[in-house]
């Protein structure tokens, strides 16, 4: 038997975002300001993000609807195929069924659409012209870029300079769209011009790129900023994956017992997840939630709960996260899409609450088990993607060896058909581990000077 | 209005190719024996496909069941969405009607696995273990490695050493799916040994990848040869993606007075049109159809009718075809799809009987084309298609000028995301465009001394 699709109509697409923050046992603690340390509220947002933005990002409520010209564009590549992935369950010759929910199909090939869209459409009620954001190996820029484009928003990104210079493609895709690409540090921003002077040589981080989009917007009347994770609203608008996942796996006459996603700032995991951890709060379900996280950047395995900054330089609000310390510099993998420091603060919370679990895997594990999917299943996963499917092979064989059925679903968040080197490296026996010490975490969490959580 | 998308369901997939022979007012003329000249049966493609392939390439019925297993794979991306381009003709401002099939869905990103798996599917019934095939650019060789992986087929690509150097992804998505590549000319033949002794350096050809595949299937007993389109059994298998488009535009209540698609040897234009043409032949309908080819390599609009060989060393059967000459060099353009120097059998014949039309753009105009269609409607095109939507915009231009009405369907045959540096040139300003001028064609086709036709 071939792996099988199962498709929804336009129709079934959902018309609301689920919102967990109504059903979380424990709320998320407040963001504090910079520099006072004291909680802030909405309103030192205003600057950044349209006020529609804002006014989700401290919802309460439990859906909020979608608006219709947001899903009418959805409907350009959702609803996405859900894949019963019979061939994989075969390879492994487990007893688990695998289900995997498929988000490459997307004009940019990732699931970050689901998000620029309804950002993009916002900010355009709201009257901006123009938004700025930070970028690493590009999935997020062409997400923002392709979605600029739809609604006539300039889309300034920064990019970090040494992908800039090694990775064109994904900046050629943002350049089709229309969007102005920028390496950073740039001459562009005080910032940029800043660290240009001490060294004009700078590869640049995401840290840095991320100082030069937000200043950019904040000195700019018609100019607003936008992140492609982390923050509740972005997590939000990703629930439409999980949403339509439930309706799908409902088609197929199942529910999953576990389901997983790639982690890097939260709002892959939570588009899939999320939906499905209702179902334990409304109907007391005991669906697990795995959260598959690089063993080189292992915030939730490895990190600690404290207050910690989102940038590297200390500019934005302080988040209750999990986190390995904002200058926390992860080895450089190519899952660029991961290598992030901190976790969500909705996320962080759900895990100190044990709600979620995480799991890591190095570099060699989630290329293995993406050599093994994509001969499997035929689709190369982004690697990011593999991380996801590392955890579900695990899972599918902790479930042969404990000779007992289980039911699978991940998130196959993207294609990696930018990301080809990355599997030459893994063929040609060229991939590195990078085994992080606890040393290496302690001594970056022994920098953090912010406020500790009891 | 945002652009629309068109479904359909897995049980509407088509269950039977058609095959337009059996309604050609003139039927094809026969192949000749290389050497004898004289025509030949289907006995001497024995040795290079299997059996069923070899039934199907010469079969007058008008439907061929596909098989089940066949249909059961297709299903991982088909049905292929066909989407209304309501951007694309606000843009232009056109009282025409765009629509669109989209084939880059699939696993390799083009139309070409719709013959690919087919192709594996009838090698691995017959006991082939073995398939060897050549690839420039890379399109059909990933397309073959990923259905032969499928069925457990060992997959052999000869690829055009320059493009093996300087396209590295293609090659590398053909290793993810278990591919053995090898740059062209190899030393796995005589026909690569007795190259690499003349001009160790050589850049190859994809005339000499050919004779490599070739005589590896001819030496080896469990060893076929597979093409990626002119012949008429891989035209028959692309007529699923017409028979899709059928039933969407009957769902959308319109019929198309126009299809348009690219033309390399006639599979990606015999697929989308024949369907269309079908409804001419039995119900007096008459709906346009034309073939989009570069202007760098106009065998359709500046060739001659005649015998010629599919290949440039003259090792295959002569067909009668639309012909540039087996020697024609293109410019080397960025569509390598679309470098060919023949038509195949059938579109030529249709041709030659005025039951088709063919237009010709320059590279220029075919991005410019592009970049329009990616920012008004989301998705990047493979430089192949942007053939077709030159077209597509020219059409929609003559009847604005006309002040009428049209109904126009192209076929977006795959996406460009191994050929942003492609579009990097267009952006750049350093695209180059070819004048061909007529002593070139005359001097390559003066160089014939194969039949001519009445």
């Amino acid at each position: 038997m071939r792996s099988h699709k199962i498709l929804l109509t336009e129709q079934e697409i959902p018309e609301k975002w689920y919102n967990i923050v109504a059903d979380m046992p424990v709320k998320p603690m407040p963001p504090l300001h910079p520099g006072t340390k004291e909680p802030i509220g909405p309103e030192a947002l205003a600057p950044l993000f349209p006020m529609a933005l804002i006014e989700q990002e401290v919802s309460a409520e439990k859906w909020i609807d979608i608006p219709e010209e947001v899903r009418d564009i959805y409907k350009q590549w959702r609803p996405t195929p859900l894949f019963r992935a019979h061939n994989l369950e075969k390879l492994l010759d487990t007893p688990a069924k695998i289900y995997y929910k498929y988000e490459g199909v997307s004009p940019s090939g990732s699931h970050k659409p689901n998000t620029a869209v309804p950002q993009a459409y916002y900010n355009k009620q709201e009257g901006v012209k123009r938004i700025t954001t930070e970028t690493g190996a590009g999935q997020w820029g062409s997400a923002l870029s392709y979605a600029c484009n739809l609604f006539g928003i300039d889309c300034e990104v920064y990019m970090v300079k040494i992908s800039y210079e090694q990775k064109p493609y994904r900046k050629l895709m943002m350049n089709t769209w229309g969007a102005h690409v920028f390496p950073s540090p740039s001459d562009k921003t005080e910032a940029g011009r800043k660290i240009l002077a001490q060294s004009p040589n700078s590869p640049g981080s995401l840290g840095i790129a991320i100082s030069e989009a937000v200043e950019r917007a904040a000195m700019n009347e018609d100019t607003k900023y936008s992140l492609g994770s982390v923050l509740n609203h972005v997590l939000l608008h990703q629930t439409i994956v999980g949403q339509e996942a439930l309706l799908q796996m409902e088609k197929a006459g199942d529910l999953p017992d576990v389901v997983i996603a790639p982690f890097g700032g939260g709002s892959n995991f939570a588009g899939l997840s999320f939906p499905f951890l209702r179902l334990n709060f409304d109907e007391g379900k005991n669906i697990r939630a795995i959260a598959s996280e690089p063993a080189s950047c292992p915030k939730l395995t490895r990190g600690v709960f404290r207050y910690d900054f989102g940038d590297t330089v200390g500019m934005t609000p302080l988040l209750p996260m999990y986190t390995l310390g904002h200058n926390f510099v992860p080895a450089p993998i190519h899952a660029g899409g991961l290598r992030y420091h901190g976790a969500g603060v909705i996320v962080s919370q759900l895990l100190k609450d044990k709600l979620i679990e995480a799991r890591a895997h190095n570099q060699l594990e989630a290329f293995d088990a993406g050599v093994k999917f994509a001969r499997a299943e035929g689709i190369i996963p982004a690697p990011e993607a593999t991380h996801a499917v590392a955890t579900a092979i695990a899972e599918a064989e902790a479930a042969k060896e404990a000779g007992e059925s289980r039911t699978i679903l991940f998130n196959l968040c993207g294609h990696g058909h930018f990301d080809l080197a990355a599997y030459e490296d893994y063929f040609s026996g060229k991939l590195q581990v990078h085994e992080l010490t606890q040393d290496e975490i302690s001594a970056s969490l022994a920098e953090l000077d912010t406020p500790e959580i009891a």
